[in-house]
């Protein structure tokens, strides 16, 4: 799973004792048995490929390799009602993929419950990073 | 492109419950700079430090090594304005381990938060869990 980059120091001569930016992170996970149907990255994935209109593109824009992109849009594919890419005609290397409705409607939920969940703890969220060493 | 799956008999891994269940998991992280200075798998070993009084038999009951719970237990102290763990006397392998007030502190925002979190999003969680396969 592509991990996000924490953000890093503002200054490079912050050094690794000075004013680093610490982040709090979200991450949202439905699993179905040993399956993880959805999962950040694979909302990162499905956002590029509606960007790039490839999965090609998008893999390559995530620095994952095609075989990884694939194997998590059909893990993703087999954990929902309806299909969330499908490839327009001429197959993976001609034609394209696109988005489904399906899929979009997935990224806006799980982006909104990201967003959400954060608003919903911003005084715990506080409280919590106030405890950190700065 | 990745076909979905027909549907078919729950697999084996269900085992005699049948029918496996989704479940959606928020996790939450504090980044700071390249360290993690709180996340799921740190608030788990506190909890257990509070429960057995040891980092020794925490470790063991998380299937951890003392090594990876010390590494993990150091990360958080570092990155925290106060020490989370302290050694009774005797020191690690004599007089057992405490959870200080900063510990039960970070360990009650962090549970508060993902309670909050899972709270605020109950209707898009239930839309996005009604997307999954069956």
């Amino acid at each position: 799973m592509p991990t996000k980059r924490a953000r890093t120091a503002a200054s490079p001569q912050a050094g690794s004792t000075g004013r680093r930016r610490p982040v709090l992170k979200f991450r949202v996970r439905v699993t179905d048995g040993e399956a993880i149907a959805v999962g950040p990255g694979k909302v990162d994935l499905l956002e590029a490929i509606a960007l790039t209109g490839s999965i090609t593109a998008a893999a390559k824009s995530l620095n994952m390799s095609y075989r990884r992109a694939w194997l998590l849009l059909d893990e993703m594919n087999r954990s929902m009602r309806e299909p969330v890419v499908e490839s327009a005609k001429g197959g993976s290397t001609g034609g394209g993929s696109l988005v489904t409705d399906a899929g979009h409607k997935v990224v806006a939920l799980y982006r909104q419950i990201e967003h959400d969940a954060e608003a919903a703890c911003q005084r715990d969220i506080r409280a919590l990073m106030d405890m950190l060493a700065r």
